[in-house]
């Protein structure tokens, strides 16, 4: 497994720049950014070689498609798709990921339906540049309730809609948060097929009730009560071998440095890994 | 278009036999019903020599799947979808269809996901057949409430899934009672194209208020106050040429005998093909 | 059906403007550009403004992706081709097609399964953009030795291949020219639904034996041997309401001016419409 | 990784219930069979329970489809696949194989697509079952030749062709036979995923050059000259672990009793997993 920060939990980045920097000192394999900024910054071959001089790799990308709005919205997004996949692949990064609301405003049916159709046209052009697609499911209760109607949040649910939408490149990002909030147990990991699996997030959850977990109130991997070695030693056993990028939603910005808070992660991650029994890379 | 019968709306029938009989005896086209039963009656060759005889072609066969239960349910019923199918092809059939019900007691957004993997299975074995998969959705504003969630019941919705579902041979199948209890004017008819319709179920409805018209207290087409010669005539003018079949819901069985209600039919067929202005065959 | 004109068959143009007040000028309805190229010089609104002031739809946008060559090609185009959606979409076109050339140096068997895919690509980005892809069978005898190895160039082929891609939104270009040099008939026309054709040229053939007849020796429609009135009359019949545009292709530029060549096209629709006894419009 | 046996290579069964009684004594994992004969000679519930009594999986089914032939041949297959599928599946069989000839009679082009259309159906109808469908690509040189046309033998070809297809339940047939006549290494399998490959073969090759080596001439694995060693090494290392089944076919059945041939398949099997160093279960 590929270990991997986003941004989410280091604070005010200046840049992606410095993203690949502080993760390239800290030893992580790989970054979540947007490719197509990367590119556009500094040119392919620029960016390719900052990445292989870095040994970091791009871990997954952001759906660049609003996918849950109007017609207009998605189209917009979808005219931005080809070339976001084109800097990816040009990268070589292989996954993009969005994550799935567990209610909504719309009605519930007629919205899955609609974005079934969506989604299905994102991955066949993600596919189309060897790129896979990851949907997430969000497990935080309060989120189940926020908009009017519920719309899915399990694994099982997410599996189900991975049929419907019926591309071959499209598979879960299994986050620890969403696992831990759905009560799931290890045994539930090493029910699935590693390439099932597109995408990894871990990060950790307050010791309270889990029904009064909130999305954005997400600790540092093994500071709080979720069982990260098991998670990790279940996604290890199946045989997946991708990116766990570490994802710390918080209502507010960090006020550490950077520095600090990759140091901080550093720290997780040996403490997690070496829990799991992990060999470390 | 094709003048039809149903089994819905005369009577207590004797058998399949007896349909085709007074359908072609009272000036009938076509017909709804079980193929493959006729067919294991009759043999595929005696059944096509019998149609052929009576001038009676086969409108639309029922889908043979239970795609709104479990999925031992679904699968029982795919396994029949083959030699159904093929026993329709060989009666020159090319019309299947199922109805969607407007509420469901399973969580709405799964249930879609999960529906949209079955009938896309559905269409493509019918599609390898040379059947089209009409999906009728269902208007009364009581069964949008029967269950515990709602489901679809709009033309646009379901448009919405036959792109979801992605299958080029799936389309609408619309029935006038439900174009009305949708309160929707000819000019939506107008909108569509012909080959968004696989098939047409004509009918009326009593004069009460559209929100508590009943989903089985149908009349005969031009017995109550929905305006089917508009109906009519907005889908002869998009070009639809296909089977347009009376389908008589009603809560008790009708009393007087088939052949009576055959003639009644007659008659209601020729009142409001003749106020839509349409030459019949 | 709308009478159309391409580019070719019309002489040196000075840009698409010419061609539209052309068109305008002399009584067609529609005319095959690139959508793009006009909104990228008019904007938008000022480019639905002139084709609504001028009376003029457009029939169709040629596919810009070229899918017959390398993956770094069908890439390159690919990326484009939301945007060239878009802008059609914008201005209400709702046709994209492309030619199927007979003959290949590829092995015809991988060539078909990698075209395959890459038309559904295309395919399901033009979808979501209401769009419907329109393949051109190609039917001059030369042109299927010109290569290696056969591919397709019938009507049964292309329709088989169309299944294989799979989406709703595929259909024929159906060219005159083809029709002729594949040696069919009218009948063969009216075996077909109206919903199969997206797109139709109109052209006509020197009177030298079929098998010899070229790609680029085309005559203006009813200045040759082909069967245009049977042509027209059987698309009419069946229902096809969509563009008839003039495409001819010649081996040189004719050097008459293009309003001598619009006006010698129109008089070719005039004579060719009077004799399929077509209202024209 | 499951060691398996097919009936090609242990001479003239009585029956099936013989093969699994032979392949248990001699400790191998799973064997090819055919599910639905197997449940119709003794009942679900008596042939899971002989498996489960004799510790042997069924590895794979044949596809019950013949997909080469006229429609009429593929939609008589089409009608029993649904319900062989069902026998797998409730015999726990999740893999169903079929095999791609590298020449065709057909126009390679055309036999192509309508190939990919019903391949899509059958992988469609199987997965509904959560049954893989294994394409398995054909090497020999002189079956290149034996039709008119060539048609795909290398696995770069048959993933682009499962790409066309585009179900996301189709994967490899790998047999080290058809690997070693492409004349391929085990860096060319170290550059897949474990998920593309369904199934696995083994059987060895004589010592003549490549070119002459006889589809049906197949040598018990290790008496010839493939590299299975590194062939199970390679697969095994990128995450393989489905079964590997013999497959001996040859031209005349051999003489030997079938408890003579499976103990010598066993000692082949042995033979063979030392050399690559797989620990066996």
């Amino acid at each position: 497994m590929l270990q991997g920060l986003t941004t989410a939990g280091i604070g005010k980045l200046e840049s992606d720049l410095q993203l690949i920097e502080l993760a390239s000192r800290y030893g992580f394999d790989c970054v979540d950014l947007d490719a197509k900024s990367l590119v556009d910054r500094l040119g392919t071959e620029e960016a390719a070689a900052l990445l292989q001089a870095s040994n970091i790799q791009i871990g997954a990308i952001g759906l660049p498609v609003e996918w849950r709005g109007t017609d207009e919205q998605f189209l917009e997004g979808l005219e931005k798709l080809p070339s976001a996949a084109a800097a990816a692949a040009a990268l070589g990064c292989t996954r993009c990921c969005t994550y799935i609301l567990p209610s909504t405003d719309a009605p519930a049916a007629h919205f899955m339906a609609v974005a079934t159709k969506r989604l299905r046209s994102c991955a066949n052009i993600l596919g189309a540049y060897g790129i896979r697609l990851g949907l997430e499911f969000v497990g935080p209760h309060h989120l189940r309730t926020q908009w009017k109607h519920p719309f899915i949040w399990t694994v099982q649910e997410t599996l189900d809609w991975i049929d419907a939408i019926g591309e071959p490149n499209v598979g879960l990002l299994y986050d620890a948060y969403h696992w831990y909030t759905n009560e799931m147990s290890v045994s539930d990991i090493r029910q699935l097929r590693a390439d099932q699996i597109v995408h990894v997030h871990i990060n950790d959850a307050k010791d309270i009730p889990v029904q009064d977990v909130l999305d954005n109130d997400r600790q540092y991997p093994g500071e709080g009560v979720i069982d990260l070695a098991g998670f990790l030693r279940a996604l290890n056993d199946i045989g997946y071998a991708g990116p766990v990028s570490q994802e710390i939603l918080t209502a507010a910005q960090p006020t550490a440095s950077p520095e600090e808070l990759v140091i901080r992660s550093r720290t997780a991650f040996d403490r997690v890994f070496q829990a799991a029994g992990l060999i470390q890379q």
